[in-house]
């Protein structure tokens, strides 16, 4: 198996998180949604090309991160995708809509949004998210 | 538990292909793209709301009918969402996409598209999928 290596783009575009057992958790840098990116450590890079064990593993890693999104302040709405059309590799988004945001009621992907986070944002969500997952009965390694 | 009803918008814009164990197979009537939904009869409306075993038979229901859409010609890519920002009943796409489709890269929510299924390209797509359910060892009830 090749060490994983995250795609350059999510790279850029998100912060990261921590690490669930064999996935990454990113955090797109957009203050404007709570948004979570799952990238799972396999070599497929379509859900229907992942080993059964892969594939339970990764729906239980997004149920355990759906819950987080949606505890965020006026979320109404998880929006939970895997697209793959400009980035290959396989990976989950879970974004936390409302009536009114940016892109409601069209999907966030594809439109623009200048919002990076400020501060120690980051590491504040990181810390909240550690949280959450430990009282789910699992960990987050953090960077 | 009340009578599950399909929501009106999903009622008109798509063909009813069959049920599964308490889920209906739609179409979208868009003859560019293999477009499935899977509605599930459940009363809650996000994936994070469902009971662990409703859960765990939609993550089923996916990954029975993804192969399916996979395997149209032409499609290098599945788009598998859950949005709902438009509509509220819980469901799930299931989309074959492909480089230079109507809408490539960009996610095809909120896209028009006027190409609805022809003559009797429903009632065969709903016999091949009643095959491929068939040989993945479960059933099709067709309406």
């Amino acid at each position: 198996v090749p060490p994983f290596r995250l795609d350059p783009r999510l790279a850029a575009d998100c912060h990261h998180l921590g690490d669930l057992e064999r996935a990454s958790v990113l955090l797109m840098d957009n203050a404007q949604l709570p948004w979570l990116i799952l990238v799972p450590h396999v070599t497929g890079e379509q859900i229907h090309t992942l080993a059964a064990r892969e594939r339970r593993r990764l729906c239980e890693q997004t149920d355990l991160l759906c819950p987080f999104v949606a505890s965020f302040p006026g979320v109404e709405r998880l929006n939970v995708a895997t697209l793959g059309n400009v980035v290959a590799q396989l990976h989950v988004h879970i974004v936390g809509r409302h009536r009114g945001d940016y892109a409601w009621p069209g999907p966030v992907w594809g439109v623009a949004a200048q919002a990076p986070y400020a501060g120690d944002a980051v590491a504040s969500l990181r810390a909240q998210l550690g949280v959450a997952v430990r009282a789910a009965g699992s960990a987050l390694r953090v960077p």
